[in-house]
């Protein structure tokens, strides 16, 4: 097939499928001629055009420039957003091309005419927030970070693209490269950080916001693509979103038919608009988003106008947009395009330019939003004094707890109390007590479960439910969604409210948002995970209910505070950790079932991750060590009694948190468990795997199959968890 | 409130929000009193009713007996389905009566006038499928299997539901009961079994299906709640069913309203049959479930009629659904209804049976489906006699493939053959390779990646794609749904027809996936995984992509064979076990970048998961071992070689899968980690978190944090994962 029919076939594809407006653009005959588009010159040279093996080369025929949007100066700064991006892949000979390029002209529109923000501090308070969910199309925040002049993307960071130390690593990270909200990349993620984020901006406008003082009042978007809109993550947190009528929250979808496995019609025929109606979201559609820059416009401006539902507007672009042989092709997607097709693409687009040269009309206009930004900032500044002599006491709370991320000073010393104070109970109801501390203490402190709420205990009573007629309220209903509450609980960290989010489920179900997780600790997002019913213990509901693997999961994973609390002190800990560790996130397991009051349990201790409980040897050497977390700490104590007994010296070390007594120093580590006594004298004990324990003992009293499913107790005896067996094992050491 | 306030407001909440039919139900007014209601005296005595303190014997007040279908045969055996659930959860003293009370006239419509079932032989390879999706409903399908004839499902199974050693847990298990085709309680996984083996249904049909021989013809039923259509993975695999078009699968929602929170209207209010009729699907809604049983043969009629879209049928129930005081709550969900309110519901109900006993009648009619299954079954083997005689070849394979679960003869012999002859390569090449292979040995072998093929290399050519228009074909394209991918993959397993199932993404991805894989471990399933991209070294991706926890996170997980092949032998191998291993999963972990063909590398020994690659001391008492995996597997014979320059002698293990390992015997793995080089002169190096190692050796050259972008070598580089690192580390012991 000769390069006319391949033009003329992709012509005419993009506008059966795509729907081109017919009053913007004229139709492209065959001879390639038309009034509106000026016929380029084709320079390429070698390339393979198709499997035939003919080459453009071979096919001496005027070249039409792909259409425009009409507006010459907008064409310049969308093809500089294009070109950047382009450059950058071609340069790193990696990355992804084809969303920035069919996505230029929806991000440009969006950025120039709608979004507030500073390049120059971009942790503005009330900033709009903007969302990549669709990650790897990374060049794209990039480049408009660059253009618009932040401080953390310069030149040289475009031209060092997803290379070791750069600050454009190869999917965007709001840890490296200040003005990304959030780290993406893995799918559907990102437009669930963004339902977080706009649920935080409602609840601190609800929270904060008085008559003639909207000083929280600002949008979230997000652009995704069709593997966002295919992973049910994104179902989830977009159900949501529309319950709870989230009118600031606006995403784009970049309805481009492609992903990697070629056309969506292999996989993804679904009716999307639709889908989204069926959420309770406005939806709107642009049919041809390449060009189109009014639509985009006006779509934007009519989502602005909902104001009690979330839109959804789909935008139909074409991938991989003025790349006359790889667009509307997964070749656009995920690699660099070649030098020749960069040639053909700048030829395509008329694009004058060297690689990574802006032109300087272009910049200085994008620049313009620096003092625009600067002025937005300023003005709210005018405009918060007022607040502060109008409202001291909010204003006051404002500044310390949203603006400072500070803590009121009495926080921990309530929780301390409280845990010292407390009676044994199951540590899902010390949790419970908690929760009801640091919802008092803490104001922004925030949080709810995936509809368990009844067994995870995680009401903050008087504090009210956030629904759509009441985001004040800081009890969150998730409903069914794990993984949802996962990612929007990481949206409401990087929020930028300094908001501290906890959610809840059985501990069993992080396997559903496993991958939210694993971004909270990638990406130093502080979220605590209240995870109930921590192990076989629960009884009943039986082995798909029943936790083996998960803590040793999570102890392999970096960054995550793994917390299993014994008792009310511990609980009390472990909630501290998770209030203080702002870029750590922490999961705390709890119990089901009742457990003892430790005699010597320590708030200190605890938070040291270890500590020994008690030793009857005089010298630091006791001749067994018993270690174990949560629930099976009461069994140590009890077996090192009869251990005792038979006139053994044993030492007994509660081990609440491995990653936290990693982080003490040796003398501390020694103290707890010394070279004295080796791993070959030590016994572990937890109703669990014993995968990792070799690093601290040499015996294990431990789960390493599935669980059954029976009244607790029943099943506890069964697996050997009793202070029988512990006896019995450590003995035989 | 008085009991009489209590009833009327729950009466008119139906009335309002439920739409019983008008025609079948007359009013009931505050008195209590109809013509067609019969009104019963409340026996109850002590119960309190609410928190006034009231309780229900203080009202003296007739109770009218709630509606049933108008049909009272219908009515005992309906009411036989829910006393049983009632009676079970209520002995077990735990368990979820409300959703078997609400759902028992759809079970019974469903089972009796619909499905076809050899109750004597549950594995009759032609019969209907039925999953209950909403697990924890578990005496629903546990009544109905006892009540239909069922050896699995005894009285006194019944009895001992949830107790130890019985074949009732707490959720259903289909690796403990014959008859519950796939586990389920985690939300959301058993609609997409269903997929699954709605997807084999249509596989199996098209593969051996001829005029007049529809060999394979049955239908997929699956029950599913308001939480499994809250959960996003139901979302994708629900999409995909509706891009496929599978006709024969139908999904009843029971859509009560309730779930643990209480009423669904605080988190989920979306438009569910909008949503379904936007995957493609079919939506018929019954709006009285709970009587209607006209309704639901009718739904369940016109869903068979349409057979080029899956159905959902949306019946609209009440909760514990004959419960006076505790329908409607989420009180009757999840705990006992409590004896008196049991009591109650006998009254209620007309329930003149003590706890379990079932009326002779009802159970004589529910056992006519014993013969009438077995006449079935036996039909059918009549008429796979008559299709072996004309397609004997067919006919044959069938027979071999689908009703035994047989292997062909030389499938093995061809994929150790294509490992020993292979030349390096990145082990996903080598595993694009043994696709191949498997592909053209193994009929039965079928699979696919969610929208990575050309990444994960997973494309099977010659075997066309399984798409609505070719059902035979065997290259399954999941879209970017790899939740939905492992649970569907879990059905085509569960399905019945001895399929092997393979699923593809980025290892990093598993952590989308992760509560399917554990249910494919949990539930006995050999689900194959082919995960590319295995470590940092993917490179540019960067730590969003790079996996660093995962090998230890399932390791730590029981019965998963987690495979990370080095070369071309060990990849074959692999592959060998996971085929094999029709009752556990097997994760493949692959490479992106090129690895070396290891010169000592054994078929046999990367079955047996370790195995001495080298080693050069005269004792087996070498100086130091050091143990890799994968692409590390490169790095230690290299060290090796460096370190016997300095006359050390050094054993060098690759240990591809350490659950194959420790399955072996004591001798073998002495002959390969022997006593005689205790753990701390053995390094173990692994391009990922060295958490589990310490199990085999005292000192790690691996990876505990999180990745970085930049090309792989750098990135290889900077985390030290090179040769000299080893021999450094290595050499200091």
């Amino acid at each position: 097939m000769a390069f006319v029919g391949t033009f003329c076939g992709a012509a005419s594809r993009v506008e059966n499928r795509r729907g081109l407006l017919s009053t913007a653009r004229p139709a492209v005959s065959s001879s390639g001629a038309s009034s509106f588009i000026a016929p380029v010159a084709l320079k390429r040279a070698a390339a393979t055009n198709n499997a035939s093996g003919m080459t453009m080369s071979d096919v001496a025929v005027a070249k039409p420039l792909l259409q425009q949007t009409g507006d010459s100066f907008a064409d310049m700064c969308i093809n500089s957003i294009r070109f950047l991006s382009i450059d950058g892949v071609e340069k790193a000979n990696s990355g992804h091309p084809g969303m920035p390029m069919g996505m230029a002209p929806a991000a440009y529109t969006l950025f120039q005419k709608h979004m507030t923000f500073n390049p120059k501090n971009p942790n503005f308070v009330n900033r709009d927030r903007f969302v990549l969910s669709a990650g790897h199309g990374s060049m794209l925040i990039y480049s408009l970070l660059y253009l618009y002049g932040y401080d953390s993307v310069n030149m040289d960071d475009l031209q060092n693209f997803r290379q070791l130390g750069s600050r454009t690593p190869g999917h965007p990270e709001n840890f490296e490269t200040a003005g990304v909200e959030v780290t993406t990349g893995p799918l559907g993620q990102g437009v669930c950080n963004a339902v977080g984020i706009a649920m935080g901006e409602a609840h601190m406008a609800a929270t904060y916001n008085k008559p003639g003082f909207d000083l929280i009042d600002n949008y979230t978007y997000a652009i995704m693509g069709d593997g966002c809109v295919m992973e049910g993550i994104s179902g989830e947190a977009c159900s949501l979103a529309g319950h709870l009528g989230l009118g600031k929250l606006i995403v784009m979808y970049d309805d481009n038919h492609i992903s990697i496995d070629g056309s969506t019609d292999i996989s993804f025929t679904e009716d999307v608009g639709k889908r989204y109606e069926a959420y309770g979201w406005q939806v709107i559609n642009v049919p041809n988003g390449n060009v189109d820059v009014a639509s985009i416009d006006a779509a934007i401006k009519e989502a602005k106008a909902c104001t009690d539902k979330p839109t959804l507007i789909k935008v139909t672009t074409m991938i991989g947009f003025g790349s006359p042989n790889k667009s509307d092709s997964h070749d656009s997607h995920g690699a660099a395009l070649g030098k020749d097709e960069v040639t053909a693409t700048r030829d395509y687009l008329n694009w004058e330019y060297p690689e990574f040269e802006v032109p300087p009309k272009a910049l200085d206009h994008f620049r313009t939003k620096i003092p625009e930004g600067a002025d937005a900032e300023a003005a709210w500044y005018a405009k918060f004094n007022e607040y502060k002599a109008k409202f001291p006491e909010l204003g006051a709370q404002f500044e310390s707890n949203v603006l400072n991320g500070e803590l009121p000073s009495n926080w921990e010393s309530d929780l301390k109390a409280y845990g010292e104070g407390a009676k044994a109970n199951a540590t899902r109801k010390l949790s419970e007590a908690s929760l009801q501390v640091l919802g008092k203490a803490v104001p922004n402190w925030i949080g709810g479960s995936a509809d368990l709420a009844p067994s995870n205990l995680t009401i903050m009573e008087g504090l009210g439910d956030f629904q759509k007629t009441s985001y004040e309220g800081r009890n969150l209903r998730f409903g069914v969604r794990e993984h949802g509450m996962g990612a929007i609980c990481n949206g409401l960290v990087l929020s930028g409210y300094n908001l501290i989010p906890y959610c809840a489920t059985f501990f069993i179900f992080t396997d559903y948002m496993r991958a939210a997780m694993r971004l909270a600790a990638l990406s130093q997002v502080g979220v605590v995970y209240v995870m109930t019913h921590d192990s076989v213990a629960l009884g009943e509901d039986g082995p798909t209910h029943q936790p083996i693997e998960h803590l040793a999961s999570y102890r392999a994973m970096p960054n995550m505070n793994m917390y299993r609390p014994a008792d009310p002190v511990e609980v009390a800990a472990a909630y501290a950790v998770g209030v203080e560790s702002r870029k750590t996130p922490t999961i705390i397991a709890l119990t089901r079932q009742g457990t003892k009051k430790l005699e010597n349990g320590s708030y200190e201790g605890a938070k040291k991750g270890a500590y020994v409980l008690s030793d009857n040897s005089s010298d630091g050497a006791a001749d067994l060590c018993l270690i174990a977390t949560g629930s099976e700490v009461d069994l140590i104590v009890d077996a090192a009694e009869e251990l005792r007994k038979s006139g053994k010296t044993v030492r007994v070390v509660s081990m609440p948190c491995w990653e936290r007594f990693e982080l003490q120093d040796d003398a501390y580590k020694q103290s707890v468990l010394p070279d004295a006594i080796p791993t070959n004298k030590r016994v572990s004990v937890e109703a669990m795997t014993s995968f990792g324990w070799a690093k601290y003992a040499g015996t294990h009293v431990g789960i390493d199959s599935f669980g059954a499913s029976g009244p607790g107790p029943a099943v506890m005896e069964l697996f050997k968890m009793t202070v029988a067996n512990v006896v019995e094992k450590a003995s035989s050491l």
